[in-house]
């Protein structure tokens, strides 16, 4: 069951000028699902993106990246759920080339102006001819209505569709911003991966949309973690159709491109969120803020260490503050000369630790009343700076283990 | 149950002359539960020993730290289940401390002659008084063949004590090493700890024994890993009581000291791959080996990133050849430049992946044939350079879940 998630209202996803969506059944893997999603971008589109930092990056993120980078402006993008291209060597690679090819054939554009995502089981041959035969359906359907299509139909093992919108106003006209997002781990079981897509109609100067997808995902997609796995398909993208008849936000320290930031940043923490509320046997959502650190960089470090301790998540699971757990993760996260004396931790609003040591004040029922919420905040404090840092998880759970261990089976 | 490993015959266990044993029940956390022990080192000892990197490290160790270098000749260890003395600032510093006085002044030596060792619970305050009272009992009991019994009373939620020797001979005398470790976890529940305690009758010069333990340990108790957590009271120490009539080792580069430390490595492995086998809710024993890598760094990386992955660990669980997992760890590892296209992966004798996508001979049922198996060897292909690096751990069952959810409930 996800953690206060529920399935996105279609009345509540506003279309976004210049951007058509299409799902379709193309029986990539299974028969009979929607598994096949087409973008189509008006001409003026920009794009960008921020990929997978996995070294086994698979095929269809090596083409992602080559055709961004090639600057060709892109048209379309491609998405099948079912099998994932990774792990698949050059023969990939070939297969997902051949997908581009295939679909800019059909929509009058070059190879290079299509983008290609692939979700779904690892190390198994994509199957390019089915994918092909599927895709005048999917151009067929092609609607700026259909962001709720979408959402299901890039879908693998989530329990729940996760978009969502915005509406902000520039230059005193409406801009709209609607994204998408599917993953349940960092990797699911053995389907991998995490997408996200938003696109908004704000006209913004193409050459700014990269420094804003990589901001974005550094505040909402690199701050979630259900089980530390980084998944070879990972994909984080921008589009900006730049439809909005308002003038051309040309500089990122803009006030108009502060609103922009801004509701692009709460949209994607939504949809990132979405995804550890629905996280693979999760049955809390838990925010993990570090503060008093010397930098940013070491505050995610004892984030992520308590993030990622399966022993933290298990005594979250069975709502048992067993707090020496998250010191002891603070402990190893690689923060080469903290001291352990100055070291704060509180769980919501109960003061558990100061100095290091456990407050003489700090009674254990305090903290199973907090343990027992589906939503909980930890608070540890460096006390050694000012900077900080958030990241949000889940816990680790019995069904975290089913899924996982009987996925394939 | 733990994998292939079952209690030792207390037979095989060889007293270390110049170690004395002492075991009783204090009744640090619980009554009748043998929590205290005592290893006592005849004069002219010599002890060495690694600690945690946690920078959340426990009170006793930090005393320990501070009377090992302080350099008066070791004459006694104290050794208590039941509390982890950790997360337990400056109070907990004076209790470790006093736990030494205690010791010191029934057995006529300086304080900071006692070493002292705590696991258990973390953020609960040390009983000195108990410990204390328990000291003269775990005194009288003081025999050199009590091996057996201090492996069992150094144990906290293991399933079976981990106790081995080794005989060698020296300079045509006999010399004899016996060790015991504990652990489960590299944190237990919210047990803390990992333990491990080697003697040794070899007439070594003191000045040798540093080296030689660090290098035992990463050998072995720096090669295991169950959940990724490091606990804030993990320890590895070498006794030797050089009582062994051979000549004395002066050189670490001479054959006898070649002869002591392959009994070391050896045993060190034994003890350290019994808490493995032992470990929270292992169901398989796996060791991880990275060669071709171009330097042992990047393979230890490479091997831990595998060994820590939840659906790694999971897949094993449900004898699943899920293998596309393993490939998404190496490439996530850190390595920065690794190139996918150059990895191998072969499970056992079966190979899986060549040139970073699957062999066409591949066929799945030989990968499940193998992840049937209670031990099983992963080999990845790095194919950059001649380094290798092996590390063991386990599966990640229910029962883990289990044990770490529910442990204080």
């Amino acid at each position: 069951m996800p953690v206060n998630l529920s399935a996105p209202d279609p009345a509540t996803l506003l279309p976004v000028p210049g951007v058509r969506l299409g799902v379709t059944m193309a029986g990539v893997r299974k028969a009979n699902r929607r598994d096949l999603t087409v973008i189509a971008l008006d001409e003026g589109a920009a794009v960008a993106g921020v990929f997978t930092t996995n070294r086994f990056c698979a095929a269809p993120v090596q083409v992602c990246r080559e055709h961004l980078a090639a600057g060709a402006a892109v048209r379309a993008l491609v998405i099948n759920t079912g099998n994932a291209n990774a792990g698949t060597g050059a023969d990939g690679l070939s297969r997902a080339r051949q997908t581009c090819e295939a679909l800019a054939g059909l929509i009058g554009c070059e190879p290079q102006q299509v983008l290609p995502f692939s979700t779904g089981v690892i190390m198994e041959t994509l199957p390019v001819d089915r994918i092909a035969a599927g895709l005048p359906g999917a151009l067929a359907a092609l609607q700026a209505a259909n962001w709720g299509e979408a959402a299901a139909g890039i879908m693998t093992t989530d329990t729940l569709p996760k978009a969502a919108s915005r509406r902000i106003t520039i230059g005193g006209v409406p801009v709209t911003l609607t994204g998408i997002s599917k993953g349940a781990g960092m990797i699911r079981p053995n389907m991998a991966t995490m997408l996200g897509f938003v696109a908004t109609d704000a006209n913004i100067a193409p050459e700014l949309l990269q420094p804003l997808v990589k901001e974005a995902a550094d505040a909402s997609f690199n701050r979630i973690t259900i089980d530390g796995d980084t998944s070879t398909n990972d994909c984080f993208l921008l589009i900006a159709s730049r439809k909005a008849p308002h003038a051309e936000i040309t500089s990122l320290d803009s006030a108009d491109a502060k609103t922009l930031r801004e509701a692009l940043i709460s949209l994607s923490q939504e949809l990132a969120q979405a995804i550890v509320r629905d996280g693979e046997g999760a049955t809390k959502f838990i925010a993990i803020t570090i503060d008093g650190g010397r930098d940013e960089a070491e505050c995610k470090l004892a984030a992520y260490a308590i993030a990622h301790s399966p022993l933290v998540k298990t005594a979250f699971f069975a709502s048992d503050p067993n707090l020496g757990r998250i010191l002891a993760a603070v402990g190893y996260a690689g923060i080469g000369d903290l001291d352990q004396s100055l070291i704060d931790l509180d769980l919501d609003d109960v003061a558990v630790v100061r100095q290091g040591g456990r407050l003489p004040a700090y009674r254990e029922e305090d903290g199973q009343r907090v343990m027992k919420q589906s939503e909980i905040t930890i608070r540890v404090g460096l006390n050694r700076g000012s900077a900080s840092a958030t990241v949000w998880t889940c816990d680790l759970s019995h069904d975290y283990v089913t899924i996982n261990a009987d996925y394939r089976s």
